[in-house]
C-alpha cells in the first residue's frame, strides 16, 4: 500500500471519521481507523458499538491530488496516526505500507514509522440493503434533531429512552423524544416521498447529536436509508450508520394535554434571560426550582427563587397575551432553559391546566407542528 | 450604602478584582469582594493570601455613569454577586444595602436581594509606604514575566523556587527562575532609574502569571513599589499587591556554562515543530525523552524519538550554523517546547559540553540578556 495526498484536504476527512472513534473501548481494534487504498479511492472508517462512519476520497478529485501507487488495507491507532498528520510539515504526505503492518508516513524531512494491524480484523460494516431511501433536506434534519434530542434520557434505567423515536406514515415524519420529566415532539409532512414507505425506529439520541454535528458542516441533502437493526445517513462523501435501539417505544400521544386553564404567550429569548438570573440561586438551593406566579386578573406574571444561604431573586415577566385562571406553579429551570433555546427566537405560548399537570409549550405560529411539555415540580 | 453605575463598565472592573478572589479557601469571607463607597469613588478589593487587587472606580469619570445617593461598604459573595451583575437585563445597575449586610440589586424589572458581610471583617490591605517607586515599561515587564515563569517550580518540596527571584542593582534589573531542571534568566537596563534603588526579592511565580494577565489589557506603564514583604504593581486604576517568599534563593550565576563544544544556531519556530512532532511519539513512552544527534562534521541534525507500543520518528532539522564535536543528547521534549516558545520567531543558538552537562538556549541577536538552561536527561 502506497499513497501521496493532500494533507490539510486528507485532515478534514480524518476528523470526519474520528467522530466515530473513541479511544475507550472494549474492543481494541476499534481505537484503529482503517485505510482500504484502491485506484479509484480511499475509504476511510471509523466504528463504535453506536455509529459508524465511512469516508470516500475518490482519486479523480482534485482537492485531494491524490496519487495513489499500491492498493492495499490497514488499520492506523487513530489518535495518534491523526496528530501525527495535522503536525506533519509539508503540503504533502506520503503513506506506505512495506512489510507486516509498519506505515511509514513521510512529510518533508520527517519520518514516521508507526505498528498498524491487520484490515481483516476491523469489524465489517452492516449491511444495508433495502430500496426504502427518503431524502431530507439538510436544515430540516438538523431541526428535527436539536428540538427533540434534548428531551433525550441521559439515565440508563430504562434504555429504551435514550433515543429519539422517529416514524413516517403517509409522509408525515414524527420525532419525539422523552425522559420522563419532559417531552418534546416534533413533525414534519415530507414533499415528494413515496407514500409506500413508512418506518417506526429508535436512534440513539446520541448518534443523532454526533449526526447533526456533521451535516451542519454541509450543505446537500441527506438521504436516510432504513433497516431492521440500522440506519444509514449518506451525505456528500460521507456514510453514517447508526445502530436502532430494540423494543417498543412507550406511547406518547396522550401525554399532551389538549385543554388548558391558564396560557400566557411570551418572547422566549427575554423569557429565557429571565430563567437563566433566578436559576443564578436555585441552582444554590437543594431543590433547585423557579416558580412561576400568573395573574391574569391583574395582568402580571412575576418569576421568583430563593436559596436560603444567598438570598433572593423576583422579576416582573414581560407577556404578549395572557389569560384564564390565577396559578402558581414551579418547575426546574434546566428543563425551562433546554426548551426556550430549543425554540430560538420567537413567541411561544405556555398552556397550563393546574399546579401539579405537566404544562406545554408551542411556538404561537405554528403550534401543530412542534410541542414541548414539562412536568412541574411538587413545593408544598 | 446606594449607588447606580453603568453595568458594562461595572463589570469590566468587576473582572479585574475577581483574578484575586478563589471560591476555595480557608478564610471564608475572603470568598466574598468589598466594596467600598463615598460621594467620589468606589473602591473594589479582592484578595486570597498571595495577591490582593484593589480597582479604584471615580464618580467623575464619565464611562461609569455613577451616581452615589448614599456612601458606605459591604462584602458580597464574589462569584454570585458577579454572575448576576453580567446576567442582568437593563444597561443600569442599582446597588443598595438598607439594613443589615443584605444587598438589593435592581436592573429593569428585576430584583435580587444577597446575603453580605460586615465590610469591617474583611482583612487589612498591606501597608506599602516606601519611596522606592520605579517605572517599568509594560511590553518589557510582561516580556520579563513571560520568559521566565515557565522555569518556575511547579513542585512543594522547595517553597522558594516557586518564586521569580528579581534583583534591581545600579539600574540593571534580573529575573531569574529555575525548578532545578532547567533555568531562565533574563536581564533588562532600565532607563531613567534613581541608582540609589535597589532591592532583592522573590516574587511567587503565580502572582507574576496573574499581573501580566492583567497588564497585558492595558497600555500604560506600571509604577512598581517594593517593601519588606509586599510588592505592589500600579497601573490604570488598579493596585496590584502579591506577598514576597521568604528565605535565600540558590545562587544561580555559577550554573551557566561559559564554554562550549558543540553549537548550533535554528529558528526556533520550525524547531518547535520538530520537537512536537517528535513529542508525540515520546510522550507515550515511559521516560519521555527525544535524541538530537549533532554531526557537525556531516553538517546534519537530527532529532528523533520512540516509543515500543507505537512507533518511530526521526526528522532532519535545518540549521542556520553547526560547530564543533559531534554528539548525542537526549531530553525532556517539554522542557525544549517551553524554552522555544519564550523565544517566539527569531533564531536562537544552543550551546553544548557534553551529553549529560547543561546546555544553553540564547537568542543568536542580544545573546546577553536572555539565556535558558536545561539539564539532558541520561538514557545510557
Amino acid at each position: 500500500m502506497k499513497f501521496t495526498i493532500n494533507r490539510p484536504a486528507f485532515i478534514s476527512q480524518l476528523n470526519n471519521v474520528l467522530r466515530a472513534i473513541s479511544s475507550k473501548t472494549t474492543i481494541p481494534i476499534l481505537t484503529g481507523l482503517k485505510m482500504v487504498v484502491d485506484k479509484e479511492r480511499i475509504i476511510l472508517t471509523g466504528s463504535n458499538s453506536d455509529i459508524t462512519i465511512e469516508s470516500v476520497i475518490n482519486a479523480n478529485n482534485p482537492d485531494y491530488d491524490l496519487t495513489v501507487e499500491d492498493p492495499g488495507a490497514i488499520v492506523l491507532p487513530a489518535r495518534f496516526f491523526s496528530e501525527i498528520v495535522k503536525k506533519l510539515p509539508d503540503k504533502q504526505v506520503t503513506i506506505e505500507v512495506t512489510s507486516g503492518f509498519q506505515a511509514d508516513i513521510t512529510s518533508g524531512t520527517a519520518k514516521f514509522q508507526i505498528n498498524g494491524q491487520d484490515a481483516e480484523n476491523f469489524p465489517h460494516l452492516p449491511e444495508v440493503e433495502t430500496d426504502k431511501t427518503i431524502t431530507l433536506p439538510n436544515d430540516v434534519l438538523q431541526e428535527v434533531i436539536r428540538q427533540t434530542v434534548i428531551a433525550v434520557s441521559k439515565q440508563e434505567s430504562r434504555p429504551i429512552l435514550a433515543g429519539i423515536h422517529i416514524t413516517l406514515h403517509d409522509g408525515l415524519l414524527t420525532a419525539v423524544a422523552t425522559d420522563s420529566h419532559r417531552l418534546a415532539q416534533r413533525k414534519v409532512a415530507l414533499k415528494d416521498v413515496d407514500n409506500g414507505i413508512d418506518f417506526d425506529v429508535i436512534i440513539p439520541g446520541k448518534s443523532m447529536n454526533e449526526l447533526s454535528g456533521m451535516i451542519s458542516d454541509v450543505d446537500e441533502d441527506v438521504l436516510v436509508q432504513v433497516t431492521e437493526n440500522q440506519i444509514l445517513f449518506i451525505f456528500g462523501n460521507t456514510h453514517f450508520y447508526s445502530r436502532l435501539l430494540e423494543g417498543n417505544y412507550p406511547e406518547t400521544s396522550q401525554l399532551i394535554p389538549d385543554t388548558a386553564d391558564t396560557t400566557v404567550e411570551l418572547d422566549a429569548g427575554s423569557f429565557l434571560a429571565s430563567i437563566e438570573r433566578a436559576s443564578l440561586l436555585s441552582h444554590e438551593s437543594r431543590n433547585d426550582v423557579v416558580k412561576l406566579t400568573l395573574k391574569p386578573s391583574e395582568n402580571l406574571v412575576r418569576i421568583s427563587s430563593d436559596s436560603p444561604d444567598i438570598g433572593t431573586v423576583e422579576e416582573e415577566v414581560a407577556t404578549t397575551a395572557l389569560d384564564g385562571n390565577d396559578l402558581e406553579i414551579s418547575f426546574n429551570p434546566n428543563y425551562m432553559k433546554d426548551a426556550l433555546r430549543s425554540f430560538g427566537q420567537t413567541t411561544v405560548k405556555i398552556s397550563f391546566t393546574s399546579p401539579l399537570r405537566p404544562f406545554t409549550l408551542v411556538p404561537t405560529e405554528d403550534g401543530e407542528n412542534f410541542v414541548h411539555l414539562i412536568t412541574p415540580v411538587r413545593t408544598f
